[in-house]
């Protein structure tokens, strides 16, 4: 994906400094600063676009795809290419600069996922859009620009690969075995337990068995569904238990690392053939939390593996046992 | 791929700190620390492991696998483990810690391909490894743990998903146009012209269309093969051109960028199959030069696509003009 007006940005092919002290644009009383919100959670009686809010979404201002764009595809030879047409947005996840998602109050973690529950349900209303991913990168080795807490949200025309290929996998699961696999793996870490970092009526948080990095963690819920969006309040409550904690748990055990954090849902168009109805019975969505705690270099780009020093079991070990305040 | 012995290394979870001034261990004299050398280019009449070499290839001292281990697979519902057999190697590129190899001479680049292509021809022979890698990680970002000039060489049991993927597509191709994927690709680089970066008799180095990072660098053989092993030495010398202009004119262009390189070459193993025609025909080995000039984030994370700031187009412009010595 090519974006060059993101090039602009001060930051740009800035190689080792860490996050800079750049006006905060994500400040209460900057608002002016951002594209106008799109969404907001805030004290009654305040005004869009003014201070009073508690999360707040606003288009990106170096947007990597805009939606006014056509969608064109154009092929030529060997090669295709497509316009930029999505969103691009940023949550922002609370007025605190300081602090980040773990170390928040369980209120303001249930706020930020009922801003991702919203603008999931409004953008997936737009047909053109395939897909919604919504990301976090936290410290200046995991891809982060503004240290300000932010998520941020893409909409995007076309079916990402990694998403792709999970789909793939799940449908040829259900399609063999009638079983979902996400629901498998679910009951498979109940059973063994040495996985578990944490678990609510309605979520385990694991350590994955091909954990990538050292501490990696998966939320899964167990009402299983492709959607994000379908959850209840009450399920909703219960997704930023499970969240805060597992990120909590990381912050307790390995001070603070950089990480990524990824929300897959499935595919958003599911039609009436029986691939839709795979998708709708063998898919779940699910929340990837990733520490930067060791490169992604030569090796992890040229096999697609990952070397990992930490074996989940034991990092599920000091995980549990973390304490979180 | 799970190495709980690398966790020994001290820098490990080391988060913030540049490529440490540890004792150089690549350093002529300092032999005795590492194991003992399997491949070196030394002057006439030097001993092994004592000064006097050029290349030399080492055991890895922390190896992520082992040529010892047996390949013992197993199963447990969901899951599959495979012991850590395989070779982790590497290759001491010069004596002096201070010149990356796109600083070198060219006959020391030539020397560093030699000892690659050797490595390739020795441990080829061993019928338990399905792949070879070769890569290098240059700078801190990109995954280095030791300054001195070095590349690493990984050999497997199994074919890593990345050489899958591509060996599915390029045979896929080859079946499909009885033409191989690769030589269309060179074809149309040649006839387009607009991402070219260098080229001689035997090498096209070129910014790929679909670049993940900016100056992102391609060098592919002219002569088609998946074997890297099979050239000779005037091939070796032409490729050596290849990759030394391509790294210095990135080098030249962007001030020295941490970078990833990985060298991919079809999968050992071609059975008698069609399967094993489609590869010989239909792939062929190249090498990836990766600057880590923009973070690997939470969208390429999660959706396998990467967001570029720079067309390959413009970057192919700029490497074209930087001058290298």
């Amino acid at each position: 994906m090519f974006a060059p007006e993101r090039q602009e940005r001060p930051q740009d092919f800035a190689r080792t400094k860490a996050v800079g002290p750049m006006l905060d644009a994500f400040l209460p009383g900057n608002e002016h600063l951002t594209p106008p919100e799109v969404f907001a959670i805030r004290e009654p009686g305040t005004a869009p676009n003014t201070p009073g809010w508690r999360v707040r979404v606003v288009p990106n201002r170096f947007p990597a795809l805009r939606v006014e764009e056509e969608l064109r595809r154009e092929a030529f030879g060997l090669y295709e290419k497509a316009s930029g047409l999505g969103a691009h947005e940023v949550i922002i996840e609370t007025p605190d600069p300081r602090q980040e998602l773990g170390h928040q109050p369980l209120e303001n973690v249930l706020n930020v996922l009922r801003a991702w529950r919203q603008r999931i349900v409004d953008l997936a209303q737009d047909v053109r859009f395939e897909h919604i991913l919504i990301f976090k990168n936290v410290g200046w080795i995991a891809g982060a620009s503004v240290a300000h807490p932010h998520s941020q949200l893409v909409a995007l025309p076309i079916l990402p690969r990694a998403v792709k290929e999970k789909t793939h996998n799940a449908c040829e699961y259900y399609q063999r075995t009638g079983e979902s696999l996400f629901a498998e793996l679910l009951r498979g870490e109940l059973a063994e337990g040495v996985r578990i970092v944490h678990e609510n009526d309605g979520f385990l948080v694991f350590c994955p068995f091909a954990s990538r990095m050292p501490f990696e963690l998966c939320v899964l819920p167990k009402r299983q569904s492709p959607d994000f969006h379908v959850q209840s309040d009450v399920e909703l409550a219960l997704c930023a238990d499970a969240l805060r904690t597992g990120l909590a748990k990381i912050a307790s055990a390995v001070e603070d690392p950089a990480y990524n954090l990824a929300l897959t849902i499935g595919p958003l168009r599911r039609d009436a053939s029986k691939n839709g109805e795979f998708i709708q019975a063998g898919f779940c969505w699910h929340i990837e939390i990733l520490p930067r705690l060791s490169g992604i270099a030569g090796f992890e780009l040229g096999t697609g593996f990952y070397m990992n020093t930490v074996f989940p079991e034991e990092a599920a070990a000091t995980l549990r046992a973390a304490p979180v305040s």
